[in-house]
């Protein structure tokens, strides 16, 4: 058979961000390892190192790289997982036409032209990072993870600042291989990495590790293309997802999922439900077990990284959501509400879970627990419903690990600030610390077209409270499928929320960033204020709105307040007129002054019946 | 003289929001009110009222109304400040070049074309909204705010709902103008209000009340013209701006102002340093206290409805600026610094202000005490300078209540979200529950572009916590001046943090709209849905990017998941078999299935060790 390619290939986003570079950092265990980072260079008057950030955009941005769409990414971990020895290539399951929802001719996405032999685990043994880690291995992708999370910042240790509330996050001021072997090892970071996913570079989600985004793409049966799929994955990372979910339904789903898989450093996640109703024509209760193992099998061959796993919506949970304002608004939680309702039996995955456990081990497949009853207004936050779906996560959770499966949880959805703490503190609780990971949460119901913002700020506050992974809510979120401004709006604000979070949480290299950037804005460094900045071209584009010519770009104003009024200006020449004198000897001008200088601290009475005209230092009161 | 009408006169964008209805609500005390709401009205599938809402946005959205700009809104206030017969008009101060930065010609914009006598207290009375309160009068102003502030939800008393956090606000189920009176009385709330400001709506600001926001508009000596700024203001309170301030600089200030002043409806804010510097040719240590006050004077006399004084900023607190990352940034703080420090003495602010406040309370122009030393970057958040220039802030506070005149408190600025809490607690403790009004807090540095975002999340926080109204930042702040756009993006992302904030705090009322979309979207009522939102124009243009047939309006589902996969969708079919055998039956059934249906929370085991295959009802397990 011929393959067919199509015509022309997706078209994707390349070439560096402004003032970066992509620099490679080798292990030491593993010396091999060529680990992934953006060094953002600055102007020479600054007198200051490159700034060096956490980069997931893959070879895209690597000038140095060509970019082949119908090859795939190079395969970076075949050696690591061969030299493991611990599985076997062989000839894995044949594709159906129901695989791609039984479409044909024309219709039919082309497959992606090469295919590789999966592997899975020598006979019954698993092979994921949890059950090496336990093993007191370090693997490859866990000395890759560290040097990643790190960014260098062993060389930069006596600057690190320390200024947080962590609610009982551990974050280390160096990463080493062995503390992300211990939080692998005691479940609370995973790194997802099939081993049918050699194109990886492997990222760690983790409470004590730097706040991960994930980004959702897919086509769905009513919209978009593999071209336009895998156009927005590699847009997602560029501008910062750590991971991205495939959510496509309709049709052509497999060869969608190839081409993406193919081209995708970062991991992959999926929700097999979705593909496994396609395969029986969308009727949910013709949903079997066989139908959805089949699925799985059939996605950890091409080497998805973690699923999603509607396992918790339990049958007897279902009535608990009739009186909900928005009854089940997670899609796989609705399939499986309706399939147990429909058979009047429980959820078949809650059933078959430890089944899905030693698929999972097979091949490093990580779990994201689904909250498939998950609150879709602000009226059902928090509900017995919501609480008792999580429960059921903890105790699958420790089913998982019982198999040495890798687990996260996700987690709502619409939640107001005021209760968003108590789904951090129950999920840590009842699942072990296991790695959270939240869509959100919405903050109000009440702005379809901008919960990207209402969700932004849940993500936030979750993230500091101790979510490891954030999942974007785009501007299109309620109202359509998100194309590619929206992704880009989507991973931005996330991006801020995980940061925000980080800085929060008292993550030490996280100011690093803010300091340079602020220190750039305070010396009319504009184009580097521009290239520090998580978006750089808009950040240019705005300013060059109101003054578009290059000599505005080392102007000491901007066009908010023009020249004369400038703050940083004026806080210049006062700095200028400290340094004069000294600062030492200006403080000291200003403590001795007289009772017009008062020593900081020393008001004119701050208690009750200070009243008018009570202090020191009057003239002229009317 | 001729009075020259600009050419062409300002457009501004008018008409009813979507499927809305203004209506107006009479007095008890004041029968001659009409306190003006927006009323959404539903699909008649709904069944439901309905939706009132909250309408800073004047004459301008009401179908009835003839606009005219250039004779400006009706003086709905002239008769209750006649009524109250303690003010005299007089000539008043006149305009001189200065005034408007000795532009002529051409150059020059034309003055509002009428001009009415400015009106003020009689021989040293206090004609404030304080002065009132504590003398026991319930203005005309204090029952429209309470009129304004219930939206009718004396109707619903029944479904209000009670679930907050509220940090110690008290915020009562329904709103009485004697409930406005003690708040305003007691100084935790204020009603800015210039007697020469008659076109004004009264609003309130205060923590037991919604949450407010202000929008910043102004022209600089870049950019921008009166045509733009009057469109702004506009634009800014149709899409729910509660306040706006007039930040311009440059030249025509007072011409621009008084067009803004004539056609607003919202209290106006404005710094009058920016326009006392221009007077002096932005030359800060040319300064004096007479160019202050005749600008002060002037400002009241055009009706500016509260003035941000940045006199907290003592000679003695300079120095501890010196070392900061990013220095002074508040415009007006950085201005007062230059000037102490060329001079060498007090703030010249700071010694005046009583005689400010002599000024303030004949006019009752409200003070927003600015905080000058503000933090600019999270590096240099909640530092001494920041908390000493607080303390002081306490201080003037006392001594403007000791005048009868109404305070709030301006805040930061730049906080990393664990911070935020701190400028809170401390801000309520040094000021006396003044209200407070922030400036977002930014929770990074890192996004210039995504400001409102950034902000938005410290926003959301801080108005949690109790700042009775949050200051927009726009996507341009850092960046630029401004424009249409993004007033309206800074605009929407600050009534959803302000919102965001009532629904934590637990106002009785908030949650009645999040409620009333969530059954739309959940019925599939898309109409209702666009209509419900902050900007029914983006929701509906989102929809229909993908989805544009009028017959998609009434489908139910959209294009993220397709007719197959809607979550919804299946609820419905969920919650209709629970209606034909009844709720109960339901239930029960589920509750006596047997082991498959266990009761809730009763799980396989929570506690450590439930391991592998310990609970019960699994079949078929590996």
């Amino acid at each position: 058979m011929t393959i067919a390619i199509p015509t022309p290939l997706p078209s994707v986003t390349t070439g560096a961000l402004p003032a970066s570079t992509k620099v490679f950092k080798p292990g030491i265990l593993h010396p091999g390892l060529r680990v992934p980072m953006r060094e953002i260079a600055l102007h020479p008057t600054a007198g200051e190192p490159a700034v060096t950030v956490y980069d997931p955009s893959g070879p895209y941005t690597d000038p140095a790289y060509a970019v082949s769409i119908d090859r795939g990414l190079p395969r970076l971990r075949t050696d690591w997982l061969t030299a493991r020895a611990d599985t076997v290539a062989y000839e894995g399951r044949a594709v159906t036409a129901a695989d791609n929802g039984f479409v044909a001719g024309d219709r039919l996405t082309p497959a992606f032209p090469l295919r590789a032999r999966p592997r899975k685990a020598v006979a019954g043994g698993a092979v994921t990072q949890l059950a090496y880690a336990r093993a007191g291995i370090v693997t490859a992708e866990m000395e890759f993870v560290a040097i990643r999370e790190n960014l260098g910042r062993q060389a930069q240790i006596a600057a690190l600042q320390r200024d947080g509330e962590s609610f009982g996050a551990h974050i280390p001021d160096v990463v080493t291989p062995e503390f992300v072997r211990r939080e692998v090892a005691e479940g609370r970071a995973i790194i997802p990495a099939n081993i049918n996913h050699p194109e990886l570079e492997p990222m760690i989600i983790g409470r004590n590790f730097l706040v991960k985004i994930n980004a959702n793409i897919g086509n769905s049966a009513v919209t978009s293309s593999m071209a336009e799929e895998v156009d927005k994955m590699v847009w997602a990372i560029r501008w910062g997802a750590d991971t991205v979910m495939d959510l496509s339904t309709g049709r052509n789903i497999h060869n969608i999922r190839d081409w993406i898989l193919r081209n995708a450093p970062v991991p992959i996640g999926t929700v097999p439900l979705y593909q496994a109703l396609e395969k029986v024509n969308g009727i949910a209760e013709d949903l079997t077990w066989e139908v959805y193992r089949d699925t799985l099998i059939e996605q950890a061959e091409q080497g998805v990284d973690y699923f999603t796993i509607h396992a918790g919506v339990r049958l007897s949970y279902i009535p608990l959501t009739v009186n909900r304002v928005t009854g089940i608004v997670s899609r796989g939680g609705s399939i499986m509400a309706k399939w147990c309702l429909h058979h009047h039996r429980e959820n078949f995955l809650y059933e078959h879970f430890e089944e899905i456990c030693e698929i999972a081990r097979a091949y490093d497949v990580s779990f994201s627990l689904g909250d498939g009853l998950r609150p879709g207004s602000i009226a059902d936050a928090n509900d017995a419903a919501q609480f008792a779906e999580l429960e059921t996560l903890g105790e699958l959770t420790k089913i998982a690990w019982g198999h040495d499966c890798q687990v996260m949880i996700e987690g709502p959805g619409h939640v107001p600030m005021h209760k968003i703490k108590a789904n951090m503190d129950k999920q840590l609780a009842v699942c072990g610390e296991a790695p959270f990971y939240t869509l959100g949460p919405l903050t109000t119901d009440i702005a379809p077209g901008y919960d990207h913002i209402t969700s932004g700020i849940g993500a936030a506050m979750i993230g500091w409270f101790g979510t490891a992974m954030l999942c974007y809510v785009t501007p299109k979120e309620h109202l359509g499928l998100p194309d590619r401004n929206d992704v880009k709006t989507g991973v931005i604000t996330y991006k801020i929320a995980a940061h925000a979070a980080d800085l929060a949480k008292g993550h030490p290299a996280a100011r690093l960033r803010d300091d340079a950037l602020s220190r750039a804005r305070f010396e009319f460094r504009w184009e580097d204020q521009f290239n520090l900045s998580l978006d750089p071209d808009t950040a240019r584009a705005f300013h060059d709105e109101t003054l578009p010519k290059e000599a505005h770009k080392v102007a000491h104003f901007c066009s908010m307040c023009g020249p004369k009024f400038c703050s940083m200006r004026i806080s210049h020449d006062i700095r200028a007129e400290a340094q004069k004198d000294g600062l030492a000897a200006m403080a000291a001008k200003y403590r001795d002054g007289g009772d017009l200088y008062m020593p900081v601290g020393e008001g004119k009475g701050e208690g009750e019946g200070a009243g008018v005209g009570a202090g020191p230092g009057r003239e002229g009161e009317a």
